[in-house]
C-alpha cells in the first residue's frame, strides 16, 4: 500500500503574516477532523502538523522569508477525490488570502512512495524523473549486481541495471549513435562487440552482413552478465530479435566471458578488428579513491582495445551525460594516455528513455 | 531561500516493529538535538515527528504494513553534507536493522521547494520532470497566458506557455516533424503557418524557398502571442534565427492577427495553400465541459484549413503525448466529422525537452 505524498508551495514577494495565514486554513483542517499539533521551530517561521483520518497527514509551514509549504500524505486507496478538494480549498483560500504577493503557485505531481512498482529513476546528472512504468517484467540479483526490465507505456521494455537506465526498446538512437551513426559500413567487416548484453547492438549489426561479429558479454568486475542476456532474450525482442537465443549464428558468437583476457589474447595473436564497439559502461562520474578501480579497468579496457583495432580501424563507445562534462573530460584525458596515440570526435544523441542528452565517442588510431 | 524535501523509504516483506525501529533511530535524532513529537494516529502505524536547529524538520513514519517512509526538510543554506549524513546514518541503522526484509530502499534527489528558479515542469501526462534549468531570461503575462523562457543545460533556451514546455532550442525534431519529417519539398510552394510564434517552422521552411510562407500567429481565445515573438527573438535565436525580427521577408509575411477571420477571408476568395502547418495548440486532453470551447475552436480551425487546403496539398499539425490515447482518439473523431473528407496518418517523434514521445498527424483531402 504506498503513500501518496502532495505538495503545495505558495512563494510570496515578501513574508507572510503567519497569525492570518493559519487562521484563515484552520476551518479547512477542522472539517476534515483533523488534530492539529503546533511545533516550536525557534525562529524558522510557523510549523504545524495535521493528523487526521486513515493516516492522513498535513505538514503546513509559513516559512519566516516568504515562503508556504504544505505537504499532504495519504495511503493510496484513500479517497483520493476528498484529498484533491481538500488541496483545491487550500489553494483557493490561499490564493484569496494572499492576493497580489503571490509570485508562484506549485503543485506538483504527486510523489508516489512505496509503490509495488517503482517509477522514479533519477538520471545520470542526478534529477528526478517520474517513468510511465507500470510493471515489472522480470528482476534478478548477481552478487555486485541488480537486474530489472520494466515496462514503460512508451518507451516499451526498459533494461535498468544498479537503478541505471540502460536500454529501452525505443531508444535505437542509441544502438545506432554507437555503431557510427550509420555513417560506417559493416559488411565483410571484423567487429568486436564488448558488452552489450540488450543483443541491440549485435542485431543490428548482423543485419549489415559483416565476416564476424564477436560479442564478449563480460563480467564486468564480477557482475555475472548471462542473467542480462537471459532476461533480454525474453523481455526485450524488440531490440534483440532473436541473436540472443542462440550464442552463435551464421556471422556471430557470444563469449559470455571476462573481456580481459579474451582482449590479451587477441593481442598475443596479432588478431584485429575493424570495428569495436564498448558497450560496457558509462564513463564513471567521480574520481573519489572508491571509483579508482573503475576508471583503471575503463583504461584497460581502452588500451586493450586500441592494440587490436585496425589501423584504419574505428572504435566506438558511449561517454555518459552531456551534463557531466567534468567525468567527460576526464575520460577524453585517459584518451591521451593510451600506449597508441589516438584521435576522437564525439556527438550528442538524444536517446528517448534516457530524459537527458547522451555524449557518444568514435576514436581512431593517429 | 529554497526548502530542500529529502526523502528516504524502505520497503519491507512484512511490517516493521514499531518500537524496535524506533528506539533504534532516536539517538541518531538525540544527536542531532531534535525536538520529538509522537502522534496518535488511530491505528495507521507511528508517526513522529522531529524539530530541529535552523528550521529542520524530520517527519519518522512506521506505516503498519511494511513501509517505512523517511521526509528531512531543510533550508537550502543549511550545512547540505551534514544532513547527507544524518540520511546516511538512518540509511545504515535500518538497513541493519531490517536485514533481510527489505525489497527496497529509495532515497530519492532532494525536492528543491520555492527555488527563485522552478526546474519542476510536468509532462503532458502529469508526470514529475526535474530540468536542468537554471535561469529565467523572460516572463510575461499576458491577460490569459504566462510566457517564459528558461535557460536549459542541456536543451538551450526553453520556452514554457502557462506551464507547458513548448519548444527548446534542441527541439529540431519538433519543427521537422510538424513540417512532414524531411520527406516534402518546399520549394516554390504556397505555405500557411498557424501559430508558430517561436518562429522554429518559419526559420526552417525560408531555407526551402516556397514561394510564399503566410504566418499568422494568432491570438488564441485573446491570447495576445507578440509577446511570444518579442521573447523568442531575442533568447531563441538559435530556433528561429533572424526571421521574427521583422514582419516581412523574401519569401514570407507574419500576420499578428486572429487566425479565424484571416482564414475566412481566404476561403471567400477561394486561395488555396500547398502546405498548412498548424502549432496553434496541442490537442486538448479532455471533454469537459470548459474544454469544449477549445475543443469547438480547434474544429473551427481545421474545417476552415482543410477549405483552404489545395486538392493535393497536406496539413500538417501536432497531437499530443502519446500517452494520452483518449484525447488523440477524441481528436482522430474530429477529423471524420469535417466538411471535407480527409485521411490522415500518425507518426510518433521524441522530442528532446518534451521527456515524453509525441504524436504528430498528416492530414489530406479523400
Amino acid at each position: 500500500m504506498a503513500l501518496r505524498h502532495y505538495t503545495l508551495d505558495f512563494s510570496l514577494s515578501a513574508a507572510a503574516d503567519s497569525a492570518s495565514t493559519v487562521s484563515s486554513l484552520l476551518s479547512i483542517f477542522h472539517e476534515q477532523e483533523m488534530t492539529e499539533t503546533v511545533h516550536d521551530t525557534e525562529g524558522h517561521g510557523y510549523l504545524a502538523t495535521f493528523v487526521g483520518k486513515n493516516g492522513r497527514l498535513v505538514i503546513l509551514r509559513v516559512h519566516s522569508h516568504g515562503l508556504i509549504t504544505i505537504d499532504l500524505q495519504c495511503y493510496e486507496e484513500d479517497n483520493i477525490a476528498q484529498l484533491d478538494n481538500l488541496l483545491n480549498a487550500l489553494e483557493k483560500k490561499l490564493t484569496a488570502l494572499l492576493n497580489g504577493h503571490i509570485t508562484r503557485i506549485k503543485r506538483l505531481p504527486a510523489l508516489v512512495r512505496g509503490a509495488k512498482v517503482d517509477r522514479y529513476w533519477p538520471t545520470a546528472d542526478g534529477r528526478l524523473m517520474e517513468y510511465d512504468i507500470d510493471q515489472v517484467l522480470y528482476e534478478e540479483d548477481s552478487a555486485y549486481q541488480n537486474i530489472k526490465i520494466l515496462r514503460s507505456q512508451q518507451f516499451g521494455n526498459m533494461l535498468v541495471l544498479n537503478g541505471d537506465v540502460n536500454l529501452a526498446e525505443s531508444d535505437l538512437p542509441y544502438t545506432e549513435a554507437i555503431m557510427g551513426s550509420g555513417k560506417e559500413d559493416y559488411a565483410g567487416k571484423e567487429v568486436l562487440i564488448l558488452g552489450g548484453g540488450d543483443g541491440g547492438i549485435l542485431a543490428e549489426a548482423v543485419k549489415q552482413k559483416p565476416k564476424m561479429i564477436t560479442m564478449v558479454e563480460i563480467s564486468f568486475h564480477g557482475f555475472c552478465s548471462a542473467k542480462v542476456i537471459d532476461g533480454c532474450k525474453t523481455h526485450m525482442r524488440k531490440t534483440c530479435g532473436n541473436v540472443l537465443d542462440n550464442l552463435k549464428g551464421e556471422c556471430y558468437q557470444i563469449l559470455v566471458e571476462d573481456c580481459v583476457p579474451v582482449l590479451k589474447k587477441y593481442v598475443q595473436e596479432g588478431k584485429t578488428f575493424d570495428y569495436i564497439i564498448n558497450d560496457l559502461t558509462a564513463v564513471p562520474i567521480s574520481t573519489e579513491p572508491e571509483e579508482d578501480s573503475t576508471w583503471e579497468f575503463l583504461r584497460l579496457i581502452l588500451d586493450l582495445s586500441i592494440k587490436v583495432l585496425h589501423p584504419s580501424g574505428k572504435y566506438f563507445t558511449q561517454g555518459n551525460s552531456v551534463n557531466l562534462t567534468e567525468a567527460l573530460s576526464l575520460y577524453e584525458e585517459q584518451l591521451g594516455k593510451l600506449s597508441c596515440p589516438v584521435d576522437f570526435s564525439k556527438e550528442v544523441v538524444c536517446v528517448p528513455s534516457y530524459m537527458e542528452l547522451w555524449v557518444f565517442y568514435t576514436v581512431w588510431k593517429k
